[in-house]
């Protein structure tokens, strides 16, 4: 653990009248400020504050500001690369007192909540009157750090990312001043997308103090099927065919053959094959879903697909998506005393079978152990590498192999990323990704923050 | 028409070696570079550049920023608030010759075209491959204009606008340096969102020359209905309604009492009353379309709906459609000698009756002839007020209407445009929706043209 920085004399004062006993520089609050679920070094902020309002967070901002003492926005500590590990100097911003749903329009199917609510937060609160946020990354993230990383999840191939989801944002830039971006209409030429701009800057532009939602009616009926396969390819074809023909699949989550044998083995599904599975999910209407079901067991057949399971009922839905979110820890029971460094990358589909089998003769030849799973529909699929956590050799193999992944999807035309974000972890690969276009990320960066105060060292190359 | 000025001796040299004779200084070439479709006074561009390449874009942006002369980028001209109007100094960059169509991939439902491809002309490629890309604004623009005023139609409500669509962008810079945004990936959290930032910056902080965009596959059926009802909002609450139960209306468009007249006269829809009007399309599966007429006509009938049509035959869905289309040409008969002056505005659905209804009072209050259709799924409307050209008091009270108009749209959470874009017109209301927001634009802008040398006094004051 890198040894912190005492926050200055002034800065401590001031923070301490701004905020009170929200203020504080207590080891062990530090210390739940020191890192994410990556496997990064921790580093212990100098301090942690504890702002309830956008205004609080726009003086701290600026008493920080003018100490030129670096800000870091904390949620729920779940992103895996690095985003919230701050600098020695830094100040960790804890946002989870800001956790109230501001309103919520059923007319307008919209909401706003502060950047604290957590996505099962509020998911309870909306799913009693008959809507739901749709988009749900495994963690039970913030909807500020959701928009901060540009989060996506299981059901983004049917309602889009956090990009497609977010309305407007209140944002507290570097030196404390408050903008609102974007706003209640659900579209708008009225000048530069600044919302769009927020959204996947990690911090490092501005802290997001509320959000704007776009929200959806939960579907009438809702129905599940499940589909095993001899070749990822032949998973990847049938849902190429089914998006061509504009099936509107809520859900089409690949699950390898070795993620598959850790859910047979831990969480019980042992009616299933230890093979490349297609799980998939329909909303609609009653006769809308069994219509979607029924076209897509036949494009599933034809690719070779054995043995198509429609599941209605809902508890054996709950159970299929309960073990796909389990997915980290059915894995971790694979290799007891290991842990799983999990990255991932987005491919245009057309390239998504290959760049799995490539990734999968990669690992074979590294001795590495990784179940694969995948949001087939957006072309992103994640790693799960069983790594030892006191193996430094383990280590730096896994972290090589999370590298040449990234080349490799950057090689065929996709991402370094899809969705778990830059953080301090990829700057490299934003690099090799964009080229002169990260010059431009880095003019507006210095625009917005000409301290370099805000989340330093994330993003990009200062 | 303001005078123009010269093009600077060795900057015209320069441009000459680039292009040759596509390097024009000609009086009727400048002229047809002066205006687009809306109400300004024209301006000849002191010269005009047809490049045909990213590479002469680049160099020509070089050589003009070297002689800091500012650049107008030029697609089909049919943007109505003055975009591609030029400063006397400027030279207008006609990007019609670069119309290739680069690349079309049926498996990953994209494409990447230059920016002088019209919306028709991408169409008819796309068509007989059973593809289609559907933000439909009512001009056959070009994809790169579609782009930079961040345009939508007719289908956003179902498949989002050009916003939603966009993958990825190749744009040259102020100073001639060129870079790619985006990629082929649906989705990424890899760096600062460029795409987004240029969809809407109508040529002020780079020009576009490539774009890839998104496509879908063309239903297996498409069909048509219309209804009419006694009120604005009738119509308003029946597709509130159906928006949230998730009804998948692929179309659903508002035509007021005043513009059916209109059709009924002079489209020859004389099956109709001249009534608040609801025209809808489904797109879907047979079963799925004829399923979701039904649960429309139920759900109009429950708003007081009259006479639901359900319209399946390609021949009566088109001449529907064309009318919707020709709504401009059937309201420019309603009073021969006028023309219309088109304005939109985009509110919350669950105040758009209400801004209808009060922008109707408004239209008679002040003795303005306008009809009024709207893209209700989205809140979005628009009024093309009927103005005599050579009538200055007439042509000052319409400006005043359109003014008060966006007032209102923003006073009610809304924008003072859903995607017609802000042009030389409207950038006093966007200080007045996004106040402090306009100073983080000006940072940017600032930022990437130093100069303001790219389409200089559009969108926001330098």
């Amino acid at each position: 653990m890198t040894e912190a920085q005492e926050v200055p004399a002034a800065l401590a004062v001031e923070l301490t009248e701004l905020l009170g006993n929200r203020f504080s520089q207590a080891a062990a609050v530090r210390g739940h400020h020191s890192a994410g679920e990556g496997w990064d070094n921790p580093v212990l902020p100098a301090a942690v504050c504890f702002p309830e309002t956008t205004e609080e967070v726009a003086a701290l901002a600026e008493a920080c500001a003018g100490a030129a003492v670096p800000i870091v926005p904390f949620g729920a500590g779940s992103s895996l690369e690095a985003h919230v590990v701050p600098p020695p100097t830094g100040i960790s911003v804890d946002l989870t007192r800001m956790n109230a749903i501001i309103d919520v329009s059923e007319g307008d199917l919209d909401c706003h909540v502060q950047a604290g609510v957590t996505r099962e937060q509020l998911e309870t609160h909306l799913n009693k009157r008959g809507i739901f946020f749709p988009v749900d990354p495994g963690a039970d993230a913030t909807l500020g750090g959701m928009v901060a990383t540009g989060a996506s999840g299981t059901t983004t191939v049917r309602y889009g990312a956090m990009r497609e989801n977010v309305l407007g944002l209140t944002v507290v830039l570097a030196d404390g001043r408050i903008i609102r971006t974007g706003g209640r209409a659900r579209k708008s030429s009225a000048g530069y997308d600044l919302t769009r701009l927020f959204i996947a800057s990690e911090g490092t532009l501005g802290i997001i103090t509320e959000v704007r939602l776009r929200l959806r009616g939960i579907p009438e009926a809702i129905s599940a099927a499940v589909c095993q396969f001899d070749t990822v390819a032949d998973v990847v074809n049938s849902v190429i065919e089914a998006i061509q023909i504009e099936l509107p699949l809520a859900r089409s989550e690949l699950v390898d053959a070795v993620q598959m044998s850790a859910f047979i083995e831990h969480e019980g599904l042992d009616e299933f094959e230890p093979k490349p599975t297609l799980m998939l999910e329909f909303h609609g209407s009653e006769e809308g879903v069994r219509e979607q079901a029924e076209a897509m067991a036949a494009i599933c057949s034809s690719h070779g697909g054995a043995d198509f399971r429609w599941v209605t009922k809902q508890e054996d839905r709950t159970r299929l998506w309960r073990a796909r979110h389990r997915a980290y820890y059915a894995v971790m029971a694979m290799a007891p005393g290991k842990k799983a460094m999990i990255t991932d990358a987005c491919v245009p589909i057309s390239r998504l079978a290959e760049c799995i089998e490539e990734t999968r003769a990669d690992l074979e030849r590294t001795g590495l152990l990784s179940p694969i799973v995948g949001h087939i529909g957006d072309g992103n699929f994640h790693c799960q590498i069983l790594c030892a956590p006191d193996d430094d050799a383990e280590i730096a193999a896994c972290r090589s192999f999370v590298g040449r992944l990234a080349e490799r999807a950057i090689a065929m035309g996709g991402t370094c990323t899809g969705e778990h974000g830059v953080g301090a972890n990829k700057i490299d690969y934003v690099e090799q990704e964009y080229g002169p276009a990260v010059d431009v990320m880095r003019s507006i960066k210095r625009a917005l923050d000409p301290q370099n105060v805000m989340n330093p060292g994330k993003v990009l190359r200062f």
